[in-house]
């Protein structure tokens, strides 16, 4: 039973069926963690783009991650926005400023606290959805010579889907804990984390990614 | 009334306008099309990965953008798998081969006849979802001082959006035509359309669409 | 007469005449400026990547070049380094960290104060010599659809060299006023020139640049 | 003494010293090898851009490396030119087509006969100078979990330069093997050769590379 049954008809699920997609990837020797934009911005309902529903227990979730992460030395990359001053850095976002609806709130562009970084974990300032677009991700993997890429953060149908993509598309092995994705509309998340399970990464909770990192051999 | 009002429940649609999402973009004075894997394979449910349902009608909205497209001179561009020999060019796709269910059908990777390509107009071989990973559209959209794309093809949920996220991280103005957008699912489909339509493109009637070409100043 | 003339002997000179290499890409209607490095770090020779005796007078040259593409509000870029903070960020540079070999220097990071930047003028922080890979400065471009970029700073034969080539490729004409591109060393400069000239860019003297400059049309 | 030394005066050299430039980067557990433009169009006189002097030894050299390569069963890439068939794809290249002087010549664009590929080699097709733009080649090193990239082909101050610095970029550490690596010009190729053994790679002796890659751990 996955999250996403109560949406998907039997008809579509045929022609997945048919195509041959879902399945397990699995899960390589040489895992990275990716923190997507957990900001207060997103994460904080006071926010326009913020949504404390999902905002909450996706934190809570990767909070699990990032200590057994941590506890396995895996490397840690986190995002957020990078400072735009100019409107060619703004892009075409079709969205308001996230401007706080009342004082005294912590920076939108702020990391949740329970999170982190750590100081010797990268934060990454980015403009577009994906966490590879315009920044150096890619080349940090390379080093850590990853194989595998569980991607986390918000929101699930944004730039964790196109984080996603992505890393599919370099050839990483893409894992999605569910419980760790998190956006601010149920049905776009649900056919997010379907669609991704169906075409580029395995979606599965959190325990058992827990388990799987928990296998690694020691290095 | 969209075609993704019967999937989006109001509570979605709230935290959607609290953000500010969705509206207008608008078209600029040079753009271009892209036409991402219309190709037998994608199009004919003869085909694993094919979908008649879907891949005949966007055919058809696909010749009439492409006759107005081809009358304003507008460059086109056409995507269609790249011939992959190694397990490294595979990558991670989680699909069967496409491989015909019948004897004598059109080779799965040809791009179907009604819409071309025309002499003059570029073919790229890709074997990822997005039409700019590993290929040199980007270069090709900047020697024509593109500013404005045209997304169409097949899937909706993976090629098209994925196309759609990349051209939008470029800063190109991304339009949608949505009869001209394909998939084999409809959940998939609709929901795809509406989450570019929230934040990184207009997705807009082919009608709206040829207006606009019919109205670009005679270069 | 050449600045590469006395280095390059008649045997190398026949066997790009026999390429038809060199000549005059020309120059186009939309030109950007990119301001590479030009940080103390680089322009000061008393640290140790700095060289002075051509981080002046390049410095002098730039003046000029934003002097006059500020007049015509062109669009203008400067790179520095961005902050690392680990070894992945790091890479395989092969040099010393650039402390200065005195106190009370200014940060080795910061543009020299003559040439900027001016409130509206994006600085992009990198990691790697171009000034496109892991930044957004083909998104910055698009934006402003530039169809030239005129490419300048330190080094000629590192970072300049390493920004045209990948301007190039992204289907930019390139531009490199000879006296705004600087080296720590003369016979890399050079023949980076010469190379650039041969194959990619025109190397051209500022003044020629100038008078391109200041006949474009009226926006 | 290095083949450069004739070339770089002390007071060059006086200034790499000074940023501790130079130095050995060392040799990964996983290296691959690439093979840039080794067609007869660039290593045979007859075409223009051709050049047997450094093409022919440039050849002979590689054989060697290859047969060790395979021999361990090193990830080999080669590349060649990707059709063309519009400007935008052309680009602008400051040189004259590639035709051949006399009837009867290998196609310009076919790979050496001596060289390969193997069947199991992929061939990548490019547009650009890099053989990582606009190209899957990153994504292919990601999937071998390549830690080393040994740069080949022609010519050193073109294709195997803009190749060094993006894979240096990537964060893979750089070999090249001096005699794997042919010009067409003798100056451009030694100071190429100079710049990226100061800055980016490990400029080595084919013999040395060898010998590296006969103590490679049996995998």
């Amino acid at each position: 039973m996955a999250i996403w049954d109560d949406l998907i008809p039997d008809s579509d699920k045929r022609m997945f069926a048919k195509a041959g997609m879902g399945g397990t990837l699995g899960f390589g020797q040489r895992p990275a963690v990716v923190v997507v934009d957990m900001t207060y911005g997103f994460t904080d309902s006071r926010y326009p783009l913020g949504a404390s529903e999902m905002g909450v227990p996706t934190t809570q979730a990767i909070q699990r991650l990032l200590e057994a992460s941590r506890a396995r030395r895996l490397p840690i990359f986190f995002t957020r926005g990078l400072e735009r001053t100019s409107p060619a850095q703004k892009g075409y976002w079709k969205m308001v400023p996230n401007i706080p609806s009342e004082p005294g709130l912590p920076d939108h562009n702020q990391i949740v606290e329970e999170l982190g970084p750590l100081e010797d974990e990268v934060v990454i300032g980015k403009l577009r959805p994906s966490a590879f677009h315009g920044t150096n991700l890619v080349d940090l993997l390379v080093f850590h010579q990853v194989d595998t890429l569980i991607v986390t953060g918000m929101t699930t149908s944004g730039c964790v889907r196109a984080t996603v993509v992505d890393a599919f598309s370099y050839n990483f092995i893409v894992v999605v804990p569910e419980e760790c994705s998190g956006d601010r509309a149920v049905v776009s998340h649900k056919v997010s984390l379907f669609d991704m399970h169906m075409k580029y990464a395995d979606v599965a909770p959190l325990d058992a990614v827990l388990n799987r990192i928990a296998a690694l051999p020691s290095s």
